[in-house]
Order: C-alpha cells, then structure tokens, then sequence
C-alpha cells in the first residue's frame, strides 16, 4: 500500500496544480507547475520551453458551426501558472460562427489575423455593440460582457483572442442553457416556448 | 452661458460618481460619493443615513415571470461606494422564475427567506448544480456563472441575495441574446432554429 | 509507520486547505476543498450539496450578552472557498448585544429579519454612525471598522450578515484587550484605570 | 458668482484628491495629486520633491501616554498616491505606550531604532503574541490585527513603521469604543461595568 | 475668464482620464473617457467605433535599431479603460533589435505572426530564458522581467504582444541607464567603465 | 523507498512555502509556512518569534561596490508569507553605490537612517528624479521603476528599505544585461558597442 502513496500524490497533483492558482500579482518570477509535491518546480529547473507554445500554429478541428478554437489557457501551457494571462486561436470557415458566449473571469482582446469578421458584445444594458472587423482590426469584449463572432467574409478568417486570466472559462449559451439540464418547465418560462420547442432544444444542445 | 456651467457639472457627476468606483480594497473608510466636484463628500458630512438602506422592506412589482427583483447596487445606494458589496431582495409568485442570467462582476450567496425555490447554476464545464432549497437555506452561486431559480413551493417565495461587487451587473440571457440586436443568421446557426423561429424570440423579447 | 503517512496527510491537510485560499479572483468555477493532497476536489466530484448549507435554519445557542450568533466562513462551508464571500447569522434576545468588534478582512451587510436593532460602526475620525434600524432594513459596516448592535425592541431580533471575504475573520474587543494576556500596565495606562480595575477586567475576560 | 467657481473647485479637490485613490496596482508610474481638475499633476511637472519627505527627522508631540507618532500618509505626502505605501514614526518616552490599536487597511513592518519594546499583537482566536524586541529587529503585526507597544527600557525608544497601503487607518480602541459615543448600555453590557465605571471612561476619552 | 474655465475643464481632462484608471476589476461594463468632467462618457453615448482599434494594420516608423513598434494602450486606444488590458505590434526589419526593456506594470504574450525571433527574458536569478520562435509560436514574458527579441531570419518579421495592463509602461534599458541624466560616477562605478566610456554611451542615448 | 517518502516531502516543501504565496488580501490571519504537507503551520503552533527578525542589526558582507544589502523577503523571514511585505537592510562605505535596478513586484520606501545618499528613480518617460537625502529623510521609489542610490557623504551610510510585496524581486541591471548570456550581437546593436566592448563588459558580469 505504501509504494502507492507516491503514485496517488502525482495523480492528484495535475489537478493541485492548476486549481490552485489565482491571478492576483504573482509572488514569484513565474511558477511553472511541478510533477511533485510542490506547487512550483524548483525555479533552477526551469527552461525556456515552458514558456514557449507551439500548438497553435495550424487550425484545430471545425465544429458543427463552422468554426475551430483553441483555448490556451493555464491547463494545456503550464507556464502560464500565475502570470495572469491566457490566449486563444479561432479559425472560421465561410459563414462560421462562434455562438454567443462570454468568459467568466477576463477581458478579451481579439486581433483578426485574416478575414472579415461580424463581431460584437451585449452589455448589461441590453445594448449591442458590433461591427464587422477585418484584417489587422483589434476589437475589445470587456469582463464577462456576452459576445460572438461570425465570419462575414467569403474567405476562411482567423482571430487571436488574449485574456487577462490564465484561466478564464468559457460559457457558450445554448450549451449552458439548453444542454445542461435546467428544468423544461423554467426554460418554457424563460424563453416563453412549448414543451415541445424545448425539447427539440434539449435534444440538439444535449452532451453525447 | 457661465451660470450654466455649476449645472453641466451636477449633471455629468452622478454619472462620475458611480462610474469612477472600483472593487480593490478601499483606502478611506468609506466614500460616499457627493454632488460637488470631488468624488467623495466630505467625510465629516457622512451621515448615519448614507450607510442604511430602507427601500427593501417590501416586494417590488412582479414582472411577468412571476419576478419581482430590487437589486440595491451602488447605483441606488451611494454608501456602497468603494466598500466591495450590494445586494438584492427577489420575491416569486408561486411558480415565477428568475430567468437563467449572470453577474460578469461578483459572486452570489442567496439566503432563503420564505419557501421553496428550485435553484442552481451551471459550471464551466456545463455541469448543473441544482436544487431545491427551502427557508433557512443559504446557496452560493460563482462568480460570473449562468444561474436561475424558480418558486417550486405553493406559496410566494423570497431570496435575499448580496454580491461581492458594489456593482456587480446583470446579463438576462434572453433578453441579451434575442432582445439585442443580433444579426439573426448567427441566431439561427448557433441554436439550430430557423428563421420564422428565431424571428418570434427577437420579437418577443424586442425592447419596448 | 508508513502506513500512518496518509493518515497525516489527511490531518495536515483540513488545515492547508482553509488556509492556502485567498480573496482574489478565482481562477477556476469553483474549489471544493478535497480530502486528497489536491487543494480541490477533482471538478467533476463536486455536488450540489457542496453549495448548499443548512444549519443556520435556526438560532445558535444564546451567550450572555443575549446574543447567539453562528459565522459561516469557509472553515464551516468549504463550497465557499476561493469564491470570496461568507455570512453569519445573529439572534438577539431581548436587551442582548453584539459587543463592540471588527472583522479585520472584510465589509459586512446587515439585513434586518426581525426586530429593531440599535446598530452602528464608529470610523477612523472616531465618529459614530448609529441608528435603530427594523426589520427589512438593511445597514452596511466598511471594511475593518469597529460595530456593534443591540436589541432595543421588545421581541427577539435577528439579523443576516454577508461579507466580502471567506474568512473575514472576527475580533471581540473586549476579549481580544482584556482577555488575551496584554501587560496590565500597558492597559492600565491605555484606559487609565488602576491596577485593581484592569485586574477585575482581566479576570472577566480570561479565556476558560 | 462664475468667477468663484474656480475656488470652488479647488476647494473640494483637496479632498478628491485625497479620497480617490485607491491600493490596486497603479496604471502609470506615479500620481501625485494635482490643484486643478485632473487627479494627477501632468507627469512632466512632477518633481523629485514630489517623491521625497522631510517631516520625521525629530519627534513629533509627545501625548499623555508618553508617544509622539506621526503617521505619514497620502494625506500629508501626496507622493505616495496610487503607490501602495505609507508609513509612521514613533518615539517613546521611557514607560510611554502605543495604546491598543489597529489598522484597518494594512500590514505593518515595526523597525525599532532605538531602545527596548514591548510589541505584540493578537490574533483573532484571541492569542497574544508579545515580546520585548530591541534596537535593530523588526516586527511584523498582520493586516488588521489589534496591536500595541510599551517602552520597557530606561531610554526614549523610537521605532519606524511601514505600512502596504496609502492610508492604512488608525483605530485607538479606547478612544473607539468609549469617546465615540456609543450606548451606555451596550457598553455596559459590553465590558461588565456598572453605570459609573463606564462614565469614567466615556468621560476620559471623550473629544475635547 | 470665466468663458475659459470650459477650456481649462477640458484641458486638463485628457489626462486624469487616463492617469485616474486602475487595473482591478471593473465596477461597470467598461468606462470610454469623458470629454466632459465625469471620468466615463454616459454609458448610452458609447459606440462600437470606442471598442474597435484599427491603427496597427501597418508596420509604425522604424528605429534605427530596425523597430517599429506601436504601443497600443489606454492613452491611444480610450475604449481599454479599466478593462485590464493592452497590445503592441513590432516590426522588425531583418537583423533588427527590440532592446533588453521591461514593462513595470504587465505580463506579455507575444505572437509571432510572421518570421524567425530570437526571443528571450531575464530572471531574477539572472537566467537567461531565450530561444529562436517562428511564425505561429508565442511566448510569455512574466511580469515585470527584463526581456528582448532579435530578427534573426532573412525576411522581417511581426510580432504581436498582449499585456495585463491597460498601460502597462515601457522602460528600455539603455536609455534609461544613460540617457536619463544618472550621475556619471554612479554609471562608471556600476558597469566598470571609465568615465570617457561613460561619456560616450550618455551621449549616445540623451534625449535630442 | 516507503520511509523515504516524508523526505521527499520536506525536500520539496520549502519551495512550495515560498512559491505558493501571492501578495492578495490574506484569507487568515497569518500564515507560517510549516514543514508538513500543509501550507501552513497550524496556526495554534505559531510563536512570536514567528513574527520578528532580529538578522539585520549588524551590516552584510559588502561588494566591490561598497553596498552591503540584506533583503529580508519572505524567504527568509517566514513569517511575512501572506502579510505582502517585506523589506531591506542596505549599508553603503564612503563611495559606495547600490547600482541601477528595479524591483518587478513592489513600490519601495527607502529611509535613511544614517549618512547623505544620492538617491534617484527614472521613470517610463525616461525622466530622472534624484536628489541627495540625509538622515531622517525618506523617498519613494514607484513600482518596478528603475533606481539608485550612491553615497555622497563622507561618512558610511545606512538605508532601511520597505516594500508592498513580500517578495518583490530584484533585478541588477548590469548583471541581467552584461552577465545573463543575452546575445553578444543584440547587446552590440542595443548599446551601440562593438564586439570587444561587449565582451569587455561581459565578462565582468559573468556568474562566477
């Protein structure tokens, strides 16, 4: 039983590892996570390859609505660990989307490396801000504010999002609204639909 | 033109006041903000008054979800100026709902003050987390994450909820998603409706 | 003895887990405290029940100042962790008091349920701001100033207080002076009594 | 009366300047507190007098309890708006104490330079951590902790302090609960003293 | 005179606008810089145009050092207020430089979007972190450490850096060292330079 | 290997203590880094003697450069984790100078308890703002700004340094430039020197 106990400490580690952060100012240079106890490998172990990704290169795998993000956050580039900061690439097919969605604890600034992007954000007034952007345009979505992309263009277009988190979460509406399960009777309520117009809902948003 | 000026100052200072605030720790007891130039009045001239709030003791007008919501923000309550809170009184007729929404600015911990509300929020992950929780029961809500809540019971039910934002914002998702504006073909893609569909939601929940 | 190291991984680690969190930004949804090495429990373990908590349904047991208050920080409500809030409830008898304290790391709201509460905090300048406050009122306390609260009605009070922090943390003036062992003559020479009145103080407040 | 606008706005701008800080991170080098509108001088008129103070070369007053301290804030060096610090001296007579008190917006870093000090602090479990400390050693009493000092030599004793806000605060727990004006009767209650005893005190430390 | 106090009112605006803002978390949606007294235009005045940049499509002036380097923080880009974040795009010619320089307020992630960079940044152990990044790469500088790039293939090459910091500052090392005006003695005592090698380099690097 | 295992534990701990921390609010009073699996001592475990550092009445070692520096971060004195500061003991001989550099994570104040010391900071707009200070005098040196210090006196000097961080970091400039390995030939371009000068200087600053 013994000899396992170093095995649990490992397994349970990757997950310490990226919870325990937080994005207040870092007290540290940097912190990249270590495969022991500790939250931090020893500093002296550090190498310029943590701090530097490479996986965002070429495009990921489209969904459905035409569009492959990659998000870069503090799990998937470790280095990250408390320096407050994380990013993402969003290629779109002609006519792809990304839905409306909004990120829990950051700012986004998305830079268009390629195409022309419809692109906007709801504020808390109901108001909506959005414009189509292209090549070389910046476009700012405050903290938390609901906002979504589609390209309008008829070539494929790329965005570069950064984030003032390294872990700055993803909520995508029809997911978190029709997909996780909240009771048919509220989402009637809510959206003044029929049973049945929710279900058909439910049914798409559904997880597999 | 002169005498004007005093009025164009009053005028673009409420504005100031409750925009200039920020949710760091505060460096001075307290800052109520003031009618003049400076942000905050004089603090001599703070009053026991600045620091209560009676405007709760009562439901609000129900909406037509069943909802009657009093959110006592910065905005209605200058005292909270840089002390990092408010609150909000919600009270539902029997079978109201509090439609699915988010804070982009604070976390919520809802006590129940009478009844029985079904309540819950939906994780990052897209994971629900809900239930029905009854008088005496306390329920915490994350910050920034999609939430909801509806009277179960068969008597009017009451929430008291406080944030840890003196201005912590509110995103109701229909409304925010069909009542803004959105070019309806991004509506469509993203949830699989058509355009007679999508057309009813924005209509329905069109501002007035 | 190895077989003993788990066990005090799992002693040490009920004390790091409510120690290591801060009032930050969160940067993941939430973080359950686990019973493992990890600071959270793996996402997906977590229930609704972790954010849910029910005992404060009813009054604590009554001190002798007439006042049974129950703090729920996250060293009792663990789902609170990382998210930066927490609350209490206070019931007062008749005449009973909340003596005069501080919580060094946060502001407080305090909602009225029942009762009519004599309630004040006194600011840096030494000035009083205190009021009678009833039931559906609500009164805010800025951070680290010293309050206090007292029923003045002639039926039971209670009140509902939240707090911007997880571990706001409570110092009772009274005892933290009188009963945590200060040299007398330095009281003595703070209060200007003799050394037979702070002695009788002393003895009051004397930790049992 | 439009000429007397501009005097107006001086006047209320001492206090503006003074109350709009606040202890985040700054978002430009420095800001010292500027006479006209803006909150900050242009940057190019700052001065290195600016940065720069020369008010605790010599002992301030000395008060009844044998302590001269003088509290160098944003208040009284404007310099240190938006950068996080501030700090105290603090000399005493032989037996002179620094009453019960604490900070209710920082940290503080205790150098003493010259002579024998008892220095302490208590927790909020109520545990005293206390000791004599000497010329050279340096204390650290956490944020917001009640603290307090005695010159236990048989020479002045002079200690410098260091403080991680720009106005931290001060509250003298005698001149806060008894001169402040709070109920008899909760005090009584408070602190098990009759009538009498507590109008000694309220009398002693009430504002002259 | 009193016609012009309009004009000294906007005057001075300009810059407590962007020297009033923080980079905590935002109390309102975001905050677009009043030409009027508030810090904020009237949330209902704000327009898409406040939250769309589009001056970085192009490569700025080059240096002589083979930069160009257009700094996009608050100051340029209004609509960044209190959202925490900030951008940059540098060009570099083949051969060119982007001298050792440290931003005191923000961490970078840099982009390559064109070309082959020799990019690295110093700890504060003195550890070299530094390796040749291509098109598609990004690295993260932490916060506050010095750091530099270098074009090293035979094209020129982009790159696009994101800060968490709405001005995150810009210290470039040789300039500030000796072409700020430090004493020479200190400068030839530091680097071990006689003074005639000191007298060059200050030369070199005053301001013209 | 089983007992071997708590080895590990401790091995790694000490890195963990001084890495986990980050300079946000405390969430607890205190927090003593233990040598268990927990972050913290129990805080029933903690002594004064936790809270005070008595390792700087006496002068360091000093340099060739006549600067004797004795950084008292947390990494030295515990006791400081969570509290967010710490400070600095720095004696300088006749000449001597504390060379260009900066702190990446804290503002300092600087006292001067002994001696007249040329003291200076340049800002971002590469503006100096120096001046020689005496005994009793203090200055502020802004966040991550780059600074100095030389003694003008005829006599040995004494400074006693505090910061908002409770490991603020030091960067060298000399040595981060000259000593760190940066490529000879960007250190050509970034100083205008030549081949030999560079490598002059290199080998200077080269780690021994």
């Amino acid at each position: 039983m013994c000899p396992k106990l170093p095995l649990l400490l490992v397994f349970f580690l990757y997950y310490a590892i990226t919870s325990l952060g937080s994005d207040p100012d870092p007290v540290q240079d940097f912190c990249i996570p270590s495969t022991g106890i500790a939250a931090c490998k020893n500093s002296s172990a550090a190498m310029v390859e943590d701090f530097v990704f490479s996986g965002i290169k070429f495009p990921g795998k489209f969904s459905e609505t035409g569009l492959a993000a990659t998000s870069v956050n503090v799990n998937i580039f470790p280095g990250l660990n408390t320096l407050g900061m994380s990013f993402v690439r969003a290629d779109f097919e002609v006519g792809g989307i990304n839905m409306p969605h909004f990120h829990p604890r950051a700012t986004e600034i998305a830079f268009v490396l390629e195409g022309k992007i419809y692109s906007g954000f709801v504020d808390t007034e109901n108001r909506i801000f959005a414009k189509v952007i292209e090549k070389g345009e910046v476009m700012v979505f405050p903290k938390g504010l609901l906002h979504f992309q589609m390209n309008v263009g008829d070539m494929p277009a790329t965005i570069l999002g950064s984030f003032d988190s390294q872990n700055p979460g993803l909520v995508r509406i029809p997911n978190a609204v029709f997909g996780s399960g909240i009771e048919e009777k509220l989402l009637e309520k809510a959206f003044g639909l029929n049973s049945k117009e929710i279900a058909k809902l439910r049914k798409r948003f559904a997880p597999h």
